[in-house]
Formats: C-alpha cells, sequence, structure tokens
C-alpha cells in the first residue's frame, strides 16, 4: 500500500492509475477473487486484464461466474493461470476449449456458497476486486439492492492483510446507507462506467408454453400440497415460473392460499408478483437483484428485506444458507437427467459449472428443525429416522429442437474425463432428488425401493426418450398403484385445463399492470 | 420507536429505561432473537425477565444457547412461551422439567447455522437484544474478537423493518475499528456490568489422559495421515486437544509437518499454540473468541483472521459454513453412540441441544471441490460418484465413572418421545459417520458393506461395553483384514508410546511459555 499511496488521495486512486496500481499492489501467484455473478466489478477485470504480464503472471482467480470476455484475456495472456469458480454459462465453450489448449487450469468447479467458505480456509485472498453503487468521503459503501457476495468477499481480504480494491459507480457526500464499513476498503476507484449486472433470474410470461402450465399444475397438486410445502425456492426458468403464475388462479381455486408457497427465498423476480399482489406470500428473501424491480420493493418492506432507504438488501451467502437449511423446497430445471435420477447443465464441449444449484438442491443433513414438508418424505418406522428436503426437477421430456432431456448417460461424464476432472461435473446427484415432474407426470423417487425401482420410474415419466421408450406398462402400472409414480388423472389434473388463460399473468405488461406500475421491465423485455 | 423517542438522546437509551423500553418497544406474540452463544447479551435478557408479564407475554423466542437462569425465568414468566434454539448445555435438566410441566413449547432443536438461516425465512424477528463492546456516537459497533453471531443477527432485524436494540460495554469517541454500521441500529444501552462471555473451548492439558493419547496417535496415523487431512475442525474436548498437542512431537517424528492439518476451523483454542509456533498451522478461522488470547492472536495476525486494530475477527456464520463446506474433516466427541453409529450429547433428563455439531459432522451434499480426503472416501467405481467429508467421532469406550458410551439404544430416543418431538434428537447420524476411534481402534464406517458390517465394525472397537462384547473375534479377524478396522498394531502404533510425555505441552504453564507469555488463561485455568 505504501508503495502506490503517492497517487493516493485518502482511501481515493484516480481513475487513470488503475492499471499501474494493480501492477503495484499484486505479486505473481497471488490469489485475486474478481466479483462477478449478478454484478461484475467490470471496470477493474478490464484493467487487470491491460496489466503487463511481464510484471503481473500467474495470478490464482477465483471467480464466482465467469461471464465476460476480460475475464478470458486475463487467461490468454497468462495474467492469471489457474481459477476456481462456479459458473461459466456465457463463456462455458471458450473456457473448454482454452482447456484443452492448455490456457488454463481449473482447480475446482464449485457452488457459489462453497467458494464464499473457502475464502475464510484454503482460497484465502490476497486481494479482492469488487463494486459498490456508491462510496462516501470516509470509504463507506453502499452496495444497495445488488449488495450480493460484497460483504463476504471483502470480509475474507480486510480480516486477513489482503487487500480490498473497490470500483464504485459514484463518490458521494452522503451515503442512501452503509452497507460495508469504509475501515475495511483499502482503494477506491471510480469506474468508467456504471459496474455490469444482469437481471438473470427474469422471464417473460408470453414464453410459458401449455405443456410447462400442466406440469405446473401437477407440482401445485401433487407435490406442494401434498407435501404441505410453505418455504422454499424456485430455480430460473420458464418451469417454475410457470408455477409462480398458477398461484393466484389455480392455487387459489385449490383452496391453498395462506396453506402453501409462504416463504420464499428468491431474487425479486417480477413472476411472482400476482402472487404477492393476491396475498399469497409472507416473505421473499433474496440472492440478488433483478432490474427494473425496485421501486416495487420499496413499495413492499414487509415482503423483501430492504433498508431504511428502501431499497433491496439482497445477500448471496444469507440467502444460499437459507435456501440449504431453512426451506423445505427447491425446484429447479436442468438440461439432463440420467436414467437414474442425476442432472447436470454441462454438455458436450461446454464446461458450464453449477451455480447456485448443488447447494440449494441438496439436501441438508446437518438440518434438524422438523416442518410437515420435511417429516413427509420419512418412510421408515425405525426409531432413528430424519426428514429430507424436497428436491424437485420440473423438466419436460424434450427440450427446444427436440433434443432429448432424458438420456442414459450424462454428457458431463465425458465432459469430465476430457478435462481431466476426479470426478464427472453432476450437478444434482440423483439420490438428493426426491421427484421428478415432467408432462407425463411426476415420479416420486424419495419413495423408490432400490436403484431398479428409481429407475423404472424415471422411464415411467420420460415420455418417448430412449429412457422413457424402457418403460412397461405393467411397471408402470404398479408404480402408480404403489405411488411411486403419479399421472395427470391420479392428481385430479386435466390434461384439457392446461390453457395459458390459467396464467394470472399473459405477458410483462401484465406483470407491470399487477405492480401497480411499479415493475420497469428492462428494455429488452419492453415490446409494447 | 415514535413512543421510545422522548427518552432517547440519538440512538442512546439510558440504562435505568430499559424495562419501560422493551414494554413499550415489544408487543405480545413478537419474535425475539435473544443473543447468547459465547457472548450473551444478559443485560438485555435480565432486563426481559423484569418486564411486567401482563403486558409482554407470549412471545416467540429464538435462542442460540439456553446458556442463562433469566432465560428460563422469561419462560417461566409467560413473557414468552415457545423457542427455537440449538445448545442448553447448563440449562439442559430445568428445560427438561419445565417441558414436562408444561411452561415452554420447544419449536425445534436446531443447528446454530440453522437458526441464521432460519431469521431469513421462517423465523423473521420483530426484534434482536444482542451485545457489543463498543458504540460510538454515531451508534457504530465494535464488537471485537467477540463478533460472533451479531452481524447476521442484526442484518435479519434490521432489513425486516426489525428493532435492533444492543447493550453495549461502553460508548467511546473513536472505535478501534467498525464492525456494524450504525445505521442498522435502533438502540443502544450501556450494561450495568460488561456481557457475560465463556471460553467454551479452552481446556487444560493437564486433564488428557494416556488412553486419550492412544487413540490420538491412532487418529494421526490412520485418519490424518492416511487420507492427507489438510483442512479440518476440531470439536470441544480433550480427546481432540491430545490430537492438537501431539502434532509437534508425535507428528513431526511421522514427517507429517506441512502435509496435514495446515488450514483450521477452530476458536483459538491454547491447545493449538505448540503446533502453530512449530510452523504447522497456515491459516485458522473462528467462530467465537477464547478468552485470555487476545495479545497471542495480536501477534499472529498471519495466522488468524484479525481487524487492523489486531483483535480477532470472529465470525460464526461464516465459520459454519466454512466448517460444512470447505474442511474435509471434522474430528468430535460425545456422549453416547450407539451400535449403528448414531450420537447424540441428549441423555435422560437432559434436553441439551446439539450446537454446531450437525453442520459441521454431516457431509456436505452439495459440496463438489475435489480434495485427497475428499476423493479418497470413494468407494465405488461408477461413472458417478461423488467424495465425502471425513466425520471422525474420538472417545473412549468408557466416560468417567465406568458408564458405557457405546449403547444399544441411545437415550436420545426415549427424550424424544418423553419431549413429544416428532423425530428422536440425534446429533450426528450414523450414515454421516466416516469413522469411530476408541483406544481399540478405528472402525472405517464409510468401508462397511450395508449395516450389518457396520454394526460389527462398531462393535469391534467399543471395548468390553455391552455392544462391544458382541464382537466375535471371527468377524474381527475378517474385518482387520477387509480394512473396515484397524487395531494400534495395525496402524503402526504402539499402545507403551502412549505417554503424557509425548503432549508438546502437558499444563496450561507450558501453553503460556510456548506463546511467549501471551496467553493470558482466564483464572480458574490458573494452577500456580
Amino acid at each position: 500500500m505504501a508503495l502506490v499511496s503517492p497517487w493516493m488521495n485518502g482511501k481515493f486512486l484516480p481513475q487513470k492509475k488503475i492499471v499501474e496500481a494493480l501492477e503495484t499492489l499484486l505479486v505473481p501467484g497471488d490469489r485475486v477473487v474478481i466479483e462477478s455473478v449478478q454484478k461484475q466489478a467490470d471496470f477493474l477485470s478490464r484493467s487487470l486484464a491491460k496489466v503487463n504480464p511481464k510484471k503481473i503472471h500467474d495470478l490464482k482467480a477465483v471467480i464466482w461466474a465467469i461471464a465476460r470476455p476480460d475475464h478470458m484475456e486475463i487467461f490468454e495472456q497468462g495474467i492469471a493461470s489457474e481459477v476456481d469458480f462456479s459458473f461459466a454459462g456465457p463463456q462455458s465453450l471458450r473456457l473448454a476449449q482454452m482447456l484443452e489448449d492448455g490456457q488454463i487450469k481449473v482447480n475446482s468447479i464449485n457452488t457459489y456458497v462453497e467458494l464464499s467458505a473457502r475464502m475464510f480456509v484454503d482460497l484465502i485472498p490476497n486481494a479482492v476486486l469488487v463494486c459498490a453503487d456508491m462510496a462516501d468521503r470516509e470509504g463507506n459503501l453502499y452496495t444497495g439492492a445488488n449488495t450480493e457476495d460484497t460483504p463476504s468477499m471483502v470480509e475474507a481480504a480486510a480480516f486477513r492483510d489482503g487487500i480490498v480494491i473497490v470500483q464504485v459507480n459514484q463518490i458521494v457526500d452522503k451515503l442512501p446507507r452503509v452497507d460495508i464499513p469504509g475501515g475495511w476498503i483499502d482503494v477506491i476507484v471510480e469506474g468508467d462506467r456504471p459496474y455490469a449486472k444482469e437481471p438473470i433470474q427474469t422471464r417473460d410470461p408470453k414464453d410459458i408454453k401449455e405443456l410447462q402450465i400442466l406440469t405446473a399444475m401437477m407440482v401445485i397438486r401433487g407435490v406442494y400440497e401434498r407435501h404441505q410445502v410453505t418455504s422454499l425456492n424456485h430455480g430460473v426458468g420458464f418451469d417454475t415460473a410457470a408455477i409462480e403464475l398458477l398461484l393466484p388462479t389455480y392455487g387459489g381455486k385449490l383452496g391453498l392460499k395462506g396453506k402453501i408457497c409462504r416463504n420464499w427465498i428468491l431474487n425479486p423476480q417480477p413472476t411472482l408478483i400476482p402472487a404477492i399482489e393476491s396475498g399469497w406470500v409472507e416473505s421473499v428473501h433474496s440472492f440478488g437483484n433483478e432490474d427494473g424491480m425496485e421501486k416495487y420493493v420499496a413499495a413492499r418492506p414487509d415482503i423483501y428485506f430492504t433498508g431504511p432507504d428502501g431499497s433491496l438488501r439482497s445477500n448471496r451467502v444469507f440467502c444460499q444458507l437459507a435456501g440449504h437449511y431453512a426451506v423445505d423446497l427447491f425446484a429447479g430445471s436442468t438440461l439432463q437427467i440420467d436414467a437414474e435420477g442425476n442432472s447436470s447443465t454441462v454438455t458436450k464441449g461446454r464446461i458450464a459449472g453449477f451455480g447456485g444449484a448443488p447447494n440449494l438442491g441438496s439436501d441438508a443433513r446437518g438440518r434438524r428443525h422438523p416442518s410437515a414438508a420435511w417429516l413427509s418424505l420419512i418412510t421408515s418406522d425405525d426409531a432413528i429416522v430424519r426428514g429430507r428436503k424436497l428436491c424437485v426437477q420440473v423438466v419436460e421430456t424434450f427440450k427446444a429442437g427436440g433434443v432429448p432431456l432424458f438420456v442414459e448417460t450424462l454428457d458431463a461424464v465425458q465432459v469430465g474425463k476430457d478435462a481431466k476432472l476426479p470426478i464427472a461435473p453432476v450437478m444434482i446427484y440423483g439420490d438428493d432428488v426426491s421427484h421428478v415432474a415432467t408432462e407425463e407426470g411426476i415420479a416420486y423417487l424419495y419413495k423408490a425401493d432400490g436403484m431398479e425401482e428409481r429407475r423404472a420410474a424415471v422411464a415411467a415419466i420420460a415420455g418417448v426418450t430412449k429412457v422413457g421408450l424402457k418403460s412397461t406398462a405393467k411397471q408402470v402400472k404398479a408404480l402408480r398403484e404403489k405411488g411411486v409414480v403419479a399421472y395427470p388423472e391420479d392428481l385430479g389434473v386435466r390434461r384439457s385445463d392446461a390453457n395459458r388463460s390459467l396464467l394470472s399473468a399473459r405477458s410483462m405488461k401484465d406483470l407491470v399492470t399487477w405492480s401497480g406500475g411499479l415493475y420497469e421491465p428492462p428494455a429488452r423485455f419492453r415490446s409494447w
């Protein structure tokens, strides 16, 4: 820090000095955390990509989401040589290619909160590059609606002699609120433009199909109602958005309001607005923000976690923790499920990573508090038993383009071998999945007796995929009688009722109306 | 808040007004978090016990550790009527009695971090009563070495319109550092004396017995060395303290320095000082503080997480998270193990709760990063496999007074029935336990094929307890040949070497010497 102090005014560094400052503050081999999930410290990562690789090389990078081209440039130039990461959606092809070319060493693929945990054990950072909305003159930070991982990243470095470098959108005299104390921060620099961010969980209701509505109806009846699910998390996707939009209509008709789906962990997804406005929801805690939801969130502090300034306080670590230990159910989608119920979003030539799913979608074996839903998965009458989290995969048997979702073997097995990973990169293991729901029906995997019955249950709802075609009428009959598989008619769901008219909102405009005009969809979602 | 504002000077309330303020700020039925694990907001809990039960009654209490008589008074007077808690060590007998008398309703027994998670979902607090070392005039808080759970408790209330009430030891002009921003706090009151605290993990080496040394030697050879354990957590107790004290001596002779036990999560336990001073340890992240370790910690910021003021930054949530997701091994002791490897500290007439053990001692099924230790527990050669956390129970076959540790059925089963709990209060389930170590040998439960072999493996190391006497010589021979059980001679450990002279410190005074005079044991540990 002494070497850069001539350039600094207190904690503040002039923008044009950032590359030189990084060259001075880092040394080869340092472990550097680069903030990036929904919000991205992109001024800092673009600046890091400009340092002289002769001076700074072989950094060990820790990146929650490898989302930006400049992240890849850092490796291509040898500025960093190895990485521990969690998600690589937009860069998953390039990452696989660079791995094959030996330009990068992947130490591990993690779930988000695993990286948070490891910052205090074996991935202690020498420096963290993070971002915030504003700083005041004392260096206190306002992270507002997009707080996400910034507090935990800063804590890991600030209290272990690491260097905390923050890009801010603005330096102001008075912050709307203090999210991170100035004493934890070493260097503040104004970015050349506001930090980049992504509304990753927002889905447009217009793209929800009737098969997804059919499946959502079955999930509401056959899982949420049957197991009395009051606290839950929904993954990203149209399949679960359909469930959210059916609660006020279909769920209301079933008399389930107040009985299910009360406490959520979820970003402020606009598709939950109709359920909130219809009085279904008691609380929502969020990983991060969704752009355009600011005014609506500020109007509902009785539902969302907000500060005295009215803006959301998101916190990915606490929300992931709540998703693991506090909620009864995780429902999410995936790209492939194998015959035994294992699933992954890793497909050929892509190393996409996992995001939050392994944490959210795995049973919390340390959980000890009971709830009706958790207890309902006990299938033994032994003296020593434990409940289980409901982990529900909600999918269609075929993806867009007629690609089967059910496969005999996950692509992840071959991808893992090609990338020389010690084990195949599985996102959610079959033994953690309690239910699989498709447009064909629901497989109650937690009831299946042994692997053979589990395979038969998966096949029974896998439609006309190769996996599904192995199912026989006799098997299906036995499984339905035993309650291991349920088809729409077993659940009192009529296929012909599965209509888009059941959706409480059928467009972004409908969501805006539900919000009383407070939701302001990002430009890409505005078609009117 | 408007109702108490006439009494207040900014955020500051006069000490003598606290009971009235609580009567004004709370309403019957409110959910109230009372801080108490190692540090206890005792001025506030004593004050809460003094409110008029006609005004304030039927509160829903959330208490990490029911540790104080005033906690119980709150229930006896009907001020609170139900509780979600984690640990009740000192009050476990009284709690069981009150439950029987219908004076309290226990909603759930949790592991610590489960309560943290639930504060954001189904246990959102209306008020939190917490404590801090100091506040400045703006209401910023210094929690110093005993930060523990204060930030997460405050966050859950501050951002959901809950009321945050803090007792502080001192109000000062300038804090050594800011741990919690003043904007998150509603009411600050100076306590009538410094908040109560407990050095719960400190153990005196003089009380370590030779049987514990023998077991510790076996664990070092048969678990830590064999599985290449580099990151770990030790529970509270003499069994694991023995391991810590053997590292510089026995571990050094085996050439293991730098190869095992590098990254720890652990309070600043004095018994780790010899290993730190001998260069074994790279890092320690802590749940809370241990009294008397302040100067030593300040001298080793290269090992501990400390602030710029030199004092520890503990954080129970992050440390528990690290214990779940980041470390390879948990080793701890317990009071009872049944024939199948289930264990509990709940014994007849006592509802002791769980503390951190269920989280720390359960497999992290969401973990995806590999390590040599984690991978070494894979026993299948299927294409889809996962590693496992090492969960090691280190015990003696008989407890003090000749009470067997191994029992056919846990007392917890009957206690659970008597208390009408929906399931028996098991601390660590047998299917999460990978190893059980006693003075007889080590059972490698993760290798056992089915329940019958697991029972045989437990019996083989259960000595002359009733459980152990079921073991036959033929069974033991087969298990040893298969590597499911190892006796000292199988591990190259000589029983005759297990001597107190092997301990790198044999007294508190030795620990003070190792620390260069920096460790200052609390009075109760000072016998010289």
